[in-house]
């Protein structure tokens, strides 16, 4: 009778967000997280790396350990571990400490550059951060009621990224830097996102009429995700400041002017 | 009665989407199509087609008279073949399978040039997949109810990039990359994208003052086709709402997920 | 009695655009104004006009003496030639045909940079086109409904502007490229508005975490303008679209409830 | 008795814009600020400051006493000295002065870098400026109610940067300019910011593909920021609308430049 209670408040503090404890643990791990990774990404600048290498070698091993512990606490405590092991956090927990575990079984001189991609592997381990940001739902929900008009607009961008590069790669040809078609339309998207790197540029004159074309088509058609986002994004926010509950299958985001649930046909209290 | 049964059944498959085959069709032929583009695109990546070459040429003729085969059945068993032959899809199945054939034709060495363009015109044969993107209608037609608007919005724009790009050409001269007037009215257009390649920029004071008014202009400016758009999206997701009806109080205006009338609370037909 | 009636048809011929005569000039006008300032940009390029400069040179003066023509028909004709000449459109076409004249009194050899100059202004031709997008109102009117908050926006574009130029200035310094304030401020409006040239960009740690700021300002505040002009848009659109006349002071504009004409008072019918 | 009323009458001046003195300090101030900048700015460019140093030194201490005037004399009308200091315009009004005494104390050749920073800083005078900014509040409030939304999105931003720049310097290594993640890490900001300066770009195919994915991401994502800021200023704007009322039918949801009330006819009041 004694283990079960343990059990239900680890539970409780890890899982949670209800209880203070809940949140001090929270805020503990996004820290230890946050700390984790700029010992990461310190480690690769070589100026740093040389000098603090013992230290940074520490440190790793701490928060490996630290966050073993939690993977196996999360596990311990969970109702269902098998289920939370299988889920998009479990996986990114187990993830956050794999590469670490796995540079100690593969460290032989020759293996060097793997070691190197696994230790940054543990980078992911800021997805964990996502966990967090409550607030994003109003904006996720508005993406992913926009997500197929959004599909079709990347197929086109890809589409006419396909064709403007084939045409670069014709009428420019392996002088200018347009080697390949796969580099030609590699230039098409630098240049339709307007990002416009300046590594691969036109210099001929048909070459510069056509990438003008290709600047202003990608300077009107980034309109379209903004006018599809935006006019989601209206309706969302529109819906929340109602702020209407339906009594009977206790769901939100109905209009103003609703006088029954959308979903059940339940009547709306005022 | 033998031959109009086979022709029927052929173009419901070919040019239907009803049935199972006919759906079966259409995603064997999109496939058909990715690969001969892959296999274009590969082939004019040097390291790769120095190796592959005879492969590539293979596959490319491969698909040449799959994609023959297939025109001359659309054309057979098309109720009307003229006016098929003369539609935009009509034309781009055309287009697609010409540039092979018209490259066996011209392959002495001095067409060599050409014979390059011809191949790479099959790429077009992308353009055959825009027929599946269904869900580009609302897009599209919000797109098209504010052309005039956005052609108009061209217009300024090419007008304010010759006036910049002649008084850059003045300003900063041949020194920095200036010239001539049309090479500066591409630079306009580079910047006022906000694209920003850097291949050409301006050197002087007076040049980088001038550049900055253009650059805040193109940033500013961006906002007018985004406008444009929004506003016609927001017009045509109204009416796709106001296009659900309630059979019991006759009222519509429901959200897409909306499975109940929001005004009496009866059950939506889909 | 004769010379009225000649004044008044060459007044609807050159002002009007209801008559077909006065349709066709403009379109005349129109072609005539493009083709010179194709010339004269065809004629900054070297490799074209030291081949073609005999025949640039007379076709420039034949469309100098055709505009000096229509200036002289427009001041005669018009009813107040005073009130012309003064007007924007009375100016510019007077500024299109000056350089040309111009550069034949300054022709000495020392002369030459400000003939280049002169000549180019001819490009200002480009502004009698404006004259004819009459489908610009609405885009012009939601402008000018927004032109203050769009004032505000771009001072406070340039405040940030200066703000992060001057600590770029003192951050990076003279060696990564950032010689003076002025040439920080430019990379900073550079920077903002996401177009990114890379002529100058930040070397050291520090100067890369205060770019990235600066980026991440910029990208957020690009929503700014669209944000304006598309509530200002929307607006316009909702009223264009109710389509309601005021009877008595004969404007437009009005919201699709309103009874009565917003700026007289009177009733509207529906 | 007579130094109460001088207090009050300087009061009225200094802090006050209802009285016509008020408005003329105001107007001379900002004169006097944006010209104390524009001399810290050419004073940094060297082609400039090498002739003109002495005129510049002794401009700035003209200023720098002018400025020390105005907050002696802002701490002594002010009814409470304190709060006026403490206040976000006292500190900047203290830091506009400080930098130019303190280049006094610390004058050693072995300090120059710091006086050149303080000097710097004066540029902050330039912050003054927003405290006549009124018609700025809208957007500024537009911009308050959507803060917890745009720091979701800017933490949205930084995690896909940080995981992007990651995957970017194992795959592409130190020789393509990736030397350290946080290096890597400033790519991707430059890139999904669309700014794009093209100092460090992809050059491996596998690396130009992610540099794809990071432009399109961020050509799509650029749309969030927008959406919500049109969203909350379509509401701002919205209210604005509501808050002109007719006197005599009490109706709101007038037009800005509606004259009589829409519903009745009656004049509305300004």
């Amino acid at each position: 009778m004694a283990a079960k209670p343990v059990k239900e408040q680890l539970y409780e503090v890890i899982f949670g967000t209800e209880t203070p404890a809940g949140r001090r643990f929270d805020l503990y791990l996004i820290v230890a997280i946050i700390l984790s990774i700029l010992i990461a990404m310190l480690d690769s600048v070589e100026a740093i790396s040389s000098t603090y290498h013992y230290q940074f070698f520490m440190l790793e091993w701490f928060f490996t350990l630290l966050f073993t512990l939690e993977y196996g606490a999360r596990l311990y405590c969970s109702p269902k571990p098998g289920s939370y092991a299988r889920s998009f956090f479990g996986i990114v927990d187990l993830l956050a400490i794999l590469p670490s575990y796995l540079a100690l079984i593969f460290s032989g001189s020759s293996f060097l550059v793997i070691i190197r991609l696994l230790r940054v592997l543990r980078i992911f381990r800021i997805l964990k951060l996502m966990r967090y940001l409550r607030d994003a739902n109003v904006l996720w929900r508005s993406m992913l009621s926009s997500r197929r008009k959004i599909f079709v607009f990347f197929c086109s961008v890809l589409v006419l990224a396909t064709i403007f590069g084939s045409l670069m790669y014709v009428v420019e040809g392996v002088e200018s830097g347009f080697t390949s078609i796969p580099q030609s339309i590699y230039w098409a998207i630098v240049t339709i996102t307007t990002v416009g790197y300046g590594d691969i540029t036109p210099h001929t004159v048909v070459g510069q009429m056509l990438a003008s074309l290709v600047m202003v088509t990608g300077y009107s058609i980034i309109a379209v995700p903004t006018g599809i986002i935006t006019a989601e994004l209206a309706d969302e926010l529109r819906r929340e400041r109602s702020n209407k509950y339906c009594a009977n299958c206790n769901r939100s985001g109905h209009d103003s002017d609703a006088g029954h649930c959308k979903y059940c046909g339940a009547e709306l209290n005022p």
